[in-house]
């Protein structure tokens, strides 16, 4: 990964400054960069004077739902705009309802995102998968234009980059990183409180569907762990968000696993599955002949039930992809410290 | 807090110009922090052409046990230095065995530690509370004086840096802070490495205990939530060392709580309380009143067993404290964004 600094196409601006009225869309879904980088802009372009409208077509997530204004988004653009900006979005369809091409798909359509599989769909696209979240890559545009960040719009972009790098922890994170939530903490935002808000609070519900699914935690001999969520525990925890309550995260921290499994039963009988690897071994390739997707640390897929069937299915899969994942590793050296 | 510059005490360059053989002592207990800084002063010391020794009483806790270097520690300084330099430690009595007052009280001492509670107890005093961790204090010594910072000696730093903020996430992690962070990164410490080592790794025993221990999870209708390790259970999960294993920091995250509190029965019966109160709230008086110590965010004590009667003891305490607490709020407005 490059250091160097992060550069913004100059149509971006012209595009902005001929606009009156901009629909800033995010993608169905959302995460805390999905949210951040969306209210970032629109907040940019309003002390421009621009006339600026949140856009997501699924709610606020939990994590963030803290941020003043995310009252403010509508589910749909409206069909009265004359420029629509795309914001952490690889493909047209990830904006789902929000986005109506019959009526906006002879609007201006500016792509902004750092998803390198994005298929450039917009009149002007910016995709820079250097950027570690949508929300640096506002924060460089603001910069770029010399757009004010007041301390509001520094702390959704600060709280959108430490959401995408699960509070600085991922592997992406160099000093360009740090320089950039370095200058934003000097511009205002409160990392303290952003920190307090979004990684040191989560519904109680998470923590009880944790204690109902922890104690049938397994352990594979080759290093795979792995548990199971059924949907009554989901019941009796009263957790109804979708995902797994951060528990794959969790059960693959085990110094003696490699892999971390975590199966999820869903209403309609399919089983999703949520795959963890360490550094140097690699889910993604099981994820994918799965038909489901990811990166080699985090992957998954949604398959279908019962359970039974499903985890044996997995975890005979995540079995041979280990065996030659090792044997592969052992017949090149390995730098020190840098896991097992 | 403020964040202005951190200055170094001239009187320290003078001690070790003259000096040939140094022990650096840390503390009994030893954590993240005293282990990075006593290594990272260490290794500059050596490459100043210093003989020195890293001492503690301690064992070296698996959280950095991965660091180069941790094997040199010995338990006991040696009688020939001729400088002893003190470091993370607020009095005298914290080095233990490391530091034999009868063959060392003659020897020039230096104490450099950032903890308010600090005694002076040394020949040099350099007490700066302001630094997030001895480890800050470590960095700025060494550019103070001009001593330079290798990739190795950054690591140590910076990893002791990580492990006192919570990986950033305590309240005083402030820009000043962060531009150290980033000038140790720019230096070549491998931020993403150290992350995953110190903070996506625990030994299975630790996942054990969680899935024992979570089940048995009570939640207090006033805000408190609770669980007990029993000592059948850490024997269960093979877990051996001191400590709850993060339980209490996980289950005060729950929203619902305003404290969180865990039980651990030892093996002579006694039980040690471990308290977390969100911002805002406060668990020192309740430990102070049991017998114990720490801050308004996290305290903790060592009481008489058995668990039950702890228990109901603890509990009482914190039900009468929190009800005073609220009423003690309720008088006065609160800021947004603040918590509960």
């Amino acid at each position: 990964m490059s250091d160097n600094a992060i550069t913004v196409p100059p149509e971006i601006a012209n595009a902005i400054d001929t606009a009156h009225r901009i629909a800033v869309i995010t993608h169905v879904a959302p995460d805390g960069d999905a949210i951040g980088s969306c209210l970032g802009l629109t907040h940019l372009l309003r002390n421009l004077g621009k006339d600026a409208i949140p856009v997501c077509q699924d709610p606020v997530p939990y994590i963030v739902n803290w941020l003043p204004g995310v009252e403010e988004f509508v589910r749909k653009a409206p069909a009265d705009v004359d420029l629509v900006i795309s914001i952490d979005l690889s493909s047209i369809d990830r904006m789902g309802d929000a986005y109506d091409a019959g009526t906006l798909g002879h609007i201006p359509l500016v792509n902004i995102d750092h998803h390198v599989t994005n298929t450039y769909f917009g009149h002007v696209n910016w995709v820079e998968p250097r950027a570690v979240a949508a929300c640096e890559m506002v924060y460089h545009l603001a910069l770029a234009f010399g757009y004010p960040i007041t301390p509001q719009i520094a702390t959704y972009i600060l709280t959108g980059l430490l959401t995408d790098t699960r509070g600085l922890r991922t592997a992406n994170v160099s000093a360009r990183v740090l320089r950039v939530v370095t200058h934003l903490v000097e511009l205002g935002a409160p990392i303290g409180e952003i920190t307090e808000l979004t990684f040191n609070r989560r519904p109680l519900a998470i923590v009880k569907l944790w204690a109902l699914a922890l104690p049938n935690l397994r352990v594979e001999p080759e290093g795979i762990i792995w548990l199971v969520i059924t949907e009554a525990m989901r019941q009796e925890a009263g957790y109804d968000e979708p995902g797994d309550g951060g528990l794959v995260s969790f059960i693959s921290t085990a110094e003696e696993a490699y892999i971390g499994v975590v199966f999820t039963e869903k209403p309609d009988g399919t089983v999703n599955v949520s795959m963890r690897a360490r550094p140097g071994y690699d889910v993604a390739r099981v994820a994918f002949a799965l038909g489901g997707g990811g990166h080699p640390q985090a992957a998954g897929a949604t398959i279908d039930g019962p359970l039974d069937t499903a985890v044996q299915r997995v975890i005979h899969a995540l079995r041979e992809a280990l065996t030659e994942q090792k044997a592969a590793r052992a017949a090149v050296p390995q730098p020190a410290h840098a896991g097992k």
